[in-house]
């Protein structure tokens, strides 16, 4: 199944500036990325990268960047640049794939959206994930958002403002297309604030736990609860 | 199975205490407790809940609570009040069981342990969390925790202090057990803070939800994302 990784080169992660800076939170973004792309490959998924700009952009500019060796090779997975926000380019590749990347639509085959922070996405899961038979198959995030969906119904669009996990309920019900959510900590968990880290530290061995623990990320218990941080 | 609910009577989800008062926190917890005894009768296990002290305690002195029929009622499911720390009490169960409400230990029988919080926990994941037929088998909560465990090996013991997933994990490997890890944003979504409200809103529909909504809670979508709040 075609899989779309959405993925903004513009100012990832912006939630985790407290606790790193721009270069750092761009190689930490790319390092995400490529774990999910090489869960969606090993799961059984073929990756394309929705990006808003070309993926090596910004990473060798961005002063304080520890690290550009984590992005995708941009000669193994397939990229697909647009600038538009989200939910139109999201859309616009639903309706009328990319022919030149060999998306194409979802009026002739299924199409799936995995969002790039899923840093705790395993081959297993992503394939149980793309297994799941029903139109709409949708894996909520935490605060009521959409972390992944596969889409099998010609009529379905995204909406990814606010509440998206209820909106893309309501949007499978109004088009009468069978829905199921996918119960996964793995997939509901993307990584977008200093709290979240943890969860990489405990949960993964990828290239995100790496980058975190060749940054000074430790796992901290001196309080009794667990925590990430540079000592 | 024997399914332990522990419940702790004594100022429970204190960190809440920045949105609701502490009998409203009271009254909460006794929402959540009924949700979770709720989805483990229909999911197949047997409750019993583990309390610090008897269940009836504390509602009806504390100014404010707003409702005490959410309670259990303690002539359906059994309570075992153990007033010792978490660790203590669940492991004495386990060695021991607890004769007269029933329960014979893991010598014997497998155990399960299902925290008192999981308000997002239906039947049917309890159901297919109770079936999963490792020695061990966890259910990861968000920052490290254990939110819910099965355990079919005697020399099994718990240790809820710090980072208990990954002690859990190491437990398990020290007495050769059987393990696995069961994936659910559901039995990972404890409720704790303010933040985790707005997935009870989202996900469920049982007596927390119905509490909180009577309590004044709405979700709220101004900002782009999604929270909930008293407006």
């Amino acid at each position: 199944m075609e899989v779309l990784v959405p993925f903004s080169t513009t100012d990832p992660k912006s939630r985790l500036s407290e606790v790193l800076t721009p270069g750092e939170r761009l190689a930490f973004a790319h390092a995400m990325l490529a774990d999910v792309v090489d869960a969606v490959s090993a799961g059984g998924g073929d990756p394309h990268v929705l990006a808003t700009a070309p993926l090596d952009s910004g990473v060798s500019d961005v002063k304080g960047s520890p690290d550009t060796g984590d992005a995708p090779d941009a000669n193994s997975v397939p990229v697909v640049v647009d600038d538009r926000p989200l939910t139109t380019a999201v859309n616009d590749v639903l309706r009328n794939g990319t022919p030149q990347a060999g998306i194409t639509g979802i009026d002739s085959s299924p199409t799936a959206v995995v969002m790039a922070d899923l840093a705790l996405a395993t081959p297993e899961v992503i394939g149980r994930f793309l297994d799941a038979d029903d139109d709409v198959v949708i894996a909520p995030g935490r605060g009521g958002g959409t972390n992944a969906l596969v889409v099998r119904h010609p009529e379905f669009r995204v909406d990814y403002h606010g509440a998206s996990y209820l909106d893309h309920l309501r949007i499978s019900d109004d088009i009468g297309a069978s829905v199921s959510v996918f119960d996964s900590h793995r997939l509901a968990s993307d990584v977008d604030t200093p709290t979240d880290l943890v969860e990489v530290v405990v949960h993964t061995d990828g290239r995100a736990a790496d980058w975190l623990r060749e940054a000074g990320f430790e796992i901290d218990r001196s309080d009794g609860r667990v925590d990430v941080a540079r000592p």
